[in-house]
């Protein structure tokens, strides 16, 4: 074994792949001799010190991890300030890292997260406390600066494409009879990227989505029942594929439109695609169904992008590699090298340039009418939603999926109070 | 070519599978060298003398059928009444079929459709019209009498217990510091059969869905916060799986509890999973996330269940064979002939054993608390889910799922003014 041991954390919204990073950290780890610790919930275990030897993991249990959604270290939502205004949150971080003798540390999240290991790598330099940061990229939003695509996205925007193709023949089989309007609620709160995603189950102007919001662009609502009306009465039936983020001219939630009360005074959770469900079927008056696959969709690992799984253990094993060599504060990402063969490498980043920026949509990608995606976007899409990488399935018909349960190690420092 | 045509109609909600339903009846009656008309959207096209020719389609449409969800031929919700009440509609019927030399009658639904296909085939007897009419099993909602299981459920819930055994990974891993509580909405509006199905998903009592509310039990708000409480303090989460169908002990669906109007008056569309999502949130103050999966979860062809597919193909088969060997006014049922190893066989049935029969989930499958399922219906319900057959995947990363566009063939007939 090497000296000094390797912390991973899993932090954020959890996808389908996040599992298979960690895979790929743990394999890559132990094929250079590498203890691993493994923080439960994200940051929140490194501060309270409830740590687990990841080295322990049985290798048939590290392989299935590969195929295995959620985060099977547990992640958190929990932001980090500034160093000014939680230096002793950060003091403490290094308390623990120095305790178990941590020489790198991983931390596998979105922007925040590499945030946060930025600003650790800056404190240890501080305490000169030799400590070696790595961002880990993963996120089904698609918006981390600098990579290409973010580990996460493929798979989600793969069980969108898959599961609205699949909708769209079902409405256009009954719609002579029954529903005629069927919507979709893609997550994404500040970027369409989902929605877009949606775009590659059809390629002609009548194939479903029929119509997309996207969250770049004001909702309308007149324009947007009257493209409605012109879809049924042109198609016969009509796909609506919205994100949860769209606004209307004014900055407000479509989403808050709802959120009122019922019938009998209790909170009415609403969302984008009842609401719009209900004004098509108010002022249109056709049958209409939809539906809200909130977190079915980041978590359907069943349905997974290849291309996704393999980037996904690609930065896994880069981590380990940049961590190793000592590529202090970088993140693994990923670099197109072309759309058609669709190749890509893996680059190391700083995390200053991936910390606190936002990728968002390029304007290319949506169609000037606003409801549907451009052929660059088909270009940028398509080649990370392909390839299958089912997970292997039991004789009783369900994924093996596998959960992790060590015991956690000696805590070295008094408890945490924060 | 036989002497006359056999006439193929597709009745209903659609499911993954009903489109292997009609390839294997193309298929067989190929084989047997017999023309195929097929009816544009379901008995309205034979209303409507609606037909086309399916001897045309390219076999290998034909093949593609048995992996592409929806209705290839269309579907619809339209129910003849008694004979009496459209006596005009079905000698309408019998004009249509005896225009085309239709002999044999494959009639692709549930309960109504069964019912329509005796009816027909009663009144042909009257008029002396030699005609062979076969009720073909079709239902998500597993409801038909006479048959062990009906194709289309086994899909439907596979789809079910994979995604509330993946969702629930990503609840367990951020349950910490976010989302405690996730309520699933399971299609069933009469019997629990999908929510059911969901127990597939876990084995302990800790396993998700730590909660199962099913429309034969009354559902109790309080006994079900309570419960919601109980596993959140045990587990640290929970995955709740209601049925769109619960009820209060007054009978009034839990799904118009909500359904009241939003802050703009509009009509806001609820459901029993946001219902529930919002008391859980207002009461124990959890925060919750609640999925809606709606038309996905019976167009789900990606991960449908190899038996159910193989069934939905065997009844096809079985359903050209008993027309041909003048079985009249039967359904080709499935027969279970042992649980382990599971074992079935096709039979015929009557029509008029099954049509207006409903068939209830047994009282002995929901556990005592009223919360899970039995090992008794975990023996009936696991083999239905097992064995995959998923479609094939093109270059794009999607399924190659087919679409049939044939033209009408000419009409003998005056237009119909129903």
């Amino acid at each position: 074994m090497a000296s000094g041991t390797l912390l991973y954390a899993q932090s954020g919204g959890v996808t389908a792949v996040i599992n298979a990073t960690a895979s790929a950290v743990l394999q890559e780890a132990r094929s250079r001799r590498v203890k691993v610790l493994a923080a439960r919930n994200g940051i929140l275990g490194a501060l309270r010190e409830d740590l687990v030897d990841a080295s322990k993991i049985p290798l048939a249990t590290v392989r299935a991890l590969a195929h295995t959604p959620g985060g099977a270290f547990g992640s958190c939502r929990y932001k980090l300030k500034s160093v000014e205004a939680d230096r002793a949150k950060y003091e403490r971080l290094i308390e623990v890292l120095r305790a178990h003798d941590v020489r790198w540390f991983l931390y596998n999240g979105g922007n925040d997260s590499a945030d946060t290991a930025l600003k650790v790598s800056q404190l240890a330099q501080e305490f000169d406390y030799p400590l070696t940061c790595i961002g880990v990229p993963k996120t089904i939003d698609n918006d981390l600066a600098v990579t290409d695509c973010c580990p996460g996205f493929g798979s989600a925007a793969k069980y969108t494409a898959v599961s609205v193709r699949e909708a769209a023949l079902d409405v256009a089989a009954m719609a002579d009879t029954s529903t005629k309007v069927f919507v979709y609620e893609a997550m994404g709160r500040h970027a369409g990227w989902l929605a877009a995603a949606a775009g590659l189950a059809g390629q002609g102007p009548d194939d479903a989505p029929q119509i997309i919001l996207f969250p770049e662009r004001d909702y309308d609502e007149a324009a947007f029942l009257a493209q409605v009306k012109r879809v049924v009465e042109r198609v016969g039936w009509c796909v609506v594929v919205a994100s949860e983020g769209i606004r209307d001219k004014d900055g407000r939630f479509v989403a808050d439109a709802g959120g009122g009360q019922d019938a009998f005074g209790h909170t009415q959770l609403g969302g984008v695609a009842s609401h719009l469900a209900g004004r098509v079927k108010d002022t249109l008056g056709y049958k209409v169904h939809w539906t809200l696959p909130d977190y079915l969709q980041r978590s359907a690992r069943h349905v997974a992008s290849k291309t996704d799984v393999d980037q996904a253990m690609a930065v896994g094993r880069a981590a380990v590699q940049f961590a190793l060599a000592g590529h202090n504060a970088t993140m693994p990402t990923i670099r197109r090298m072309s759309d058609a063969p669709y190749r890509w490498t893996i680059e190391a980043a700083p995390l200053e340039r991936v910390a606190n920026h936002e990728k968002t949509m390029p304007a290319g990608f949506i169609r000037r009418d606003g409801f549907g995606i451009t052929a660059a976007a088909r270009r940028y899409l398509e080649p990370l939603i392909r390839g299958e990488a089912p997970p292997p399935y039991g004789r009783d018909g369900l994924p093996k999926y596998v959960t992790i349960d060590l015991p956690a190690i000696g805590k070295r420092l008094p408890g945490w109070n924060g």
